[in-house]
């Protein structure tokens, strides 16, 4: 079985984020990173694409984009990866699958909805995959969750709590050079969302998926805490869900001493769960009356899916790279079995939930500019 | 010293509460409960009072306290404990009051906001002390915090958020026959709330307590989670406190699995903190980019209010009977104190922060009627 | 139902284990501490007494035994409770014997194992009860675990791991005026074991009590690390049981910062359990490849002596003064139905297990002597 | 930079370890797989080898060594990675040191102490460099505390606990076809020891590594408690450290429920640390009457060595393959600097301490066969 090829957009020389994708995709295994145009200065993409070792190495992603397009398909890549602030996802990705590409695309997914609509428009008459990175639902445990939800073990659910919280913006670093928080917090990089486009989107795509269930409608309220802030860094959300249930959403950046404490519980007619991504190998059980039960990673986890995305026995700790591997191995194997012929289901975040993060953000972004008011989702 | 002298209404066969105040009491040790009216049916108010060896067994509590008001001063009690349902504290707290009795009630103060500023009224003219027994106020680490944040260790206070989560109240116990359900769950003897005024009130005054600030607004949802029942069991309110910043409250009683999880996260620019009740005897402290703290009871929380409401070194858990003791004993203490010609500060929740408490409850009602309407306070 | 009276003796100005004794006391709610002669200094003794408000207060234990034992019936104290220095324990208790009362001491039961067989033999032949407050073995879980390991749920044990460490004596505080250190690490007051005796004792107890096998046999290795101290402060103790499977046992006051970590692990064959004396409300329990199982106090552990010896609701947590009632009460209670002709199970460390840890000490101090050689118990 | 090429013996289809290798190497991201002599069986070495697209397939690890030492400089591998059963360990280690191959080895080193110390004679004349992989020590914490301990944090150290306890073994799986199991509890392939060479070598070199210090003695217990089983399965052992210090080793492979929980606690007069494998981006310490302080991987642990080791911001927790590929990382850095003529500190487990650990199974393996007598090392 051959490894397909990827190219990368972004993710040069002082990227966060960039490297962590190339970690997945190594950890990963059915994917090589081949070719990249890694910044939007060319000497820049350039120098940081040899010191990468990689085999082509671009000025920039449109010419990327249109020499490896004319490459023979045994050596053309088969991926772009998308690693660039929020504004450039949808120019880039419309472009990468204009060329044929399957794309994978860090969240959130454009800068605005009207981006994410017209992707959504773009990618519908092609046959190629598209995966967004919400890395959090690449941990095994989310989908033991899922799955125990989707077979009746909670019962019928009845509400939701998910917090994500961090306090790296409790400064205002990006009046001090920080390079990730500058652009985060300018909106023509970021978009519409400050704390709600970085994080906030994680924890809607975290309910959701672990629920499955759509968010329909919310009453957010969006703060600027830090001076001078021009996009939110932190806020609050009261939650409809699909089914009628209730739930709450709390997210901050400027939450003092946190550090990337996304989490998550759902409470039901028969039992409850609770999961923490920082300790993401854990997840817990409650039923009234009972002893509490935790079941953990490569262990006592056993649904399918769970046991699909665990590399290593319980008590040898997989954590975010590996579950942003998943992620990767599972896309790229979706893109292997399709040109095989062969179905099967394969569980990454796709084009779709990343339209629906955009919509969250843009509901919630409504609501608060119109007193907190319940704003329905599509 | 000697000890001071109680009688209690309510709190007879099948009773949760009074057993724990009585408990509460005994391990304060500076208040005999000598006499009591433990039922509104006089023959168990009689027998319950002579199970527990009473002095003096009353019939019903008025004849308790009109009896008591004649007898001489070394004999007659100085406190009446109030452990019955909610919508007869007010006129068993008024008639005390009335007879020169000081008074300890349990929460929350009334049925309802008009009976609760009438208490309020009837108090300001007598020198008289009254409690009210918001338990988890009487924990160690919550004065720890209070005092970290009025020195300003955690900088300016810029985001809180409190939960309170049981599971109870999951099944629609009441209808089956369960005592405490029961009556909590009917308006007529619950008064407005159901669990927002049973655990509701007692996350806002934790939030008041520590923070050293009221609330000022609420935007409120309540639910009816468990078909039939007619009061709240479950709801979020969006908080404002005086200094403008916001909070969230999160409180349920049909939180499946849940035992008794109140608990508070305080953010700010400086320093966070965190505890929660289930784990009383631990307080931590978050800064950016810093180690985590742990302050302990008996061993490295160091507060002057702390350090007076612990018993025992560290590592020697206490809790929330010990929490309980605490109200009750630093209440006797201040009433033995100002009987003595000394002044001194006592650390327990009084009238005000009952009545503060139904506010609290008021605007919440009012506010989820009015489709989560931000509703002020006062 | 009278309650049993008490006369202490130890525990005056400036004690620390006295007033524990008496909270306990009046938690359990069975006894009333009404006599005492609270100090070897008759002068103190009396002002401790009359400061605690006792009804007869005596200038010494000799008096106190005669003078009460002349009392009538219904006015003399039921109970002794010894809460003085270890060397003290055996001339007290014993005379207490001699005069017909119940004695509840503290632990270790005496200074050397002459003086415990000694008691032993005193107490043979009276129908009098004796307690012996080995704290940690009052908390409902310990129970909850003890039955199931006689139930069978955790197969055949095969392993287990008793650690008792607590860092109080890593300064040498003895030589510096600490009242508490200074008897404690005086071989002429504490005995022949310093830490072994004063926390050691308690973790055999635990062993012995929780597993329902006796330690037949140690390897110990006894440590006095802080300089020009005379007792141990610090060991380890490898043990066999009666059925043979092994164990260790560590236990240090010298382990600097621990404040006071009495835990436990006993694996068996099918199952395995864990608990924590400073989290006293949770048991885990583990099954291999199945999910943890955590059991809490009042919610989920539900067997009777563990239900017996709880009283509030789970999430309404209880720690050590309540462990340490819950002795009182049984042993008080147990009197009690002794002399109304009743007979009942009641759970509380008796004479034999005091003098057991007595057995263990003496081996323990001959291994280490020996350089570690396997010792018989008894 | 060129990444260095590698040959890998064992870890064909069937196997566990020879996975890990090879993420590993793919997230230390300086080293190439290239080539394979995969199993013993050289169809199966041959198929497993193309299963992994491997360059170089070869049908025994003699052919590949003898091969990759006849090609080019700059197309032979550099490294060999032995991840066969111990006893192959030694002769797979010696011809490739004998063919001019840097080495990193599976542990333990060998399967016996006299294969251990022929490899050390064998290697002391080459220049070639070579790893034990000790995976826990590539834990970023593990160096935090290892420099906070250097750099006199804790004071001088006076005790030291270390427990490694697993559940897999629990029942007889050797006898039932485990492949892992199977050759583990085999002494012909295992060499002495059973659990102290899979996991108690691991606790030794964690132990060393953390304190700085070399175990000098030992008195050892080891059990066989599963019937028919031929080598330990479990055992303690009380250790002499360098300093004259005392500590306690506990491992165990039937301790049911447990997964792979290995941790440390090491006490100073002036600090104390804890560390749990399983909860690897923690480490706690503790003073006397102070707060806890927990330090994090990637945001409040500040080494230099850890921070070297650490890939992802706080709070994206990283796990046991990251640890791994820190061996490999700094392993193959240590290579191409000395290639480029640089020194440097280059953070791994090296030969010496794999002898160590060899030396301290034969320590424990003769004081258990004497009576647990104190067993010097070397």
């Amino acid at each position: 079985m051959q490894n397909l090829k990827m190219g990368m957009i972004g993710g040069g020389e002082g990227a966060f984020i960039g490297e962590v994708h190339r970690l997945a995709a190594r950890i990963a295994g059915n994917v090589d990173l081949v070719a990249g145009a890694l910044s939007s200065t060319p000497e820049k993409s350039i120098r940081s694409g040899h010191a990468l070792g990689l085999e082509r190495v671009y000025p920039d992603y449109q010419t990327m984009l249109e020499s490896e397009a004319r490459l023979p398909d045994d050596e053309r890549i088969d991926i772009v990866s998308i690693v660039t602030p929020n504004f450039l996802h949808q120019p880039q990705a419309s472009m990468a699958l204009a060329n044929g590409f399957n794309v994978i695309c860090d969240k959130p997914l454009t800068a605005n909805l009207e981006q994410a609509i017209q992707l959504g428009k773009e990618a519908q008459d092609t046959n190629l995959k598209f995966a967004v990175t919400y890395t959090y639902t690449g941990y095994p445990l989310v989908h033991e969750a899922r799955e125990m939800i989707q077979s009746g073990e909670l019962g019928t659910p009845r509400k939701v709590i998910v917090e994500y919280l961090q306090g790296w913006l409790s400064e205002p670093i990006e009046q001090e050079g920080q390079k990730q928080a500058a652009w985060r917090s300018d909106p023509t990089k970021s978009g519409i969302g400050g704390a709600l486009g970085d994080i906030g989107v994680h924890a809607a795509n975290l309910v959701e998926t672990m629920l499955g269930q759509h968010i329909t409608s919310v009453s957010a309220h969006l703060n600027r805490v830090v001076p001078h802030r021009q996009l939110d860094d932190d806020g609050q959300v009261m939650l409809e869900m699909e089914s009628g249930i209730r739930g709450h959403m709390n997210f901050s950046q400027i939450a003092v001493g946190e550090e990337n404490d996304l989490n998550i519980r759902i409470y039901g007619d028969k039992a409850s769960i609770e999961w923490h991504q920082m300790n993401p190998n854990t997840l817990t059980i409650k039923r009234q009356g009972k002893p509490v039960e935790t079941r953990t990673t490569g262990f006592s986890a056993t649904s399918p899916s769970a046991t699909a995305m665990t590399r290593t026995p319980g008590g040898h700790p997989e954590g975010y790279l590996e579950a942003f591997a998943n992620i990767y191995k599972n896309f790229a194997d979706d893109i292997i079995a399709t040109r095989s012929g062969n179905s099967g289901s394969f569980t990454y975040p796709r084009l779709d939930e990343g339209i629906r993060g955009m919509k969250f953000m843009q509901a919630a972004f409504d609501s608060d500019k119109n007193s907190q008011a319940w704003t329905k989702i599509e």
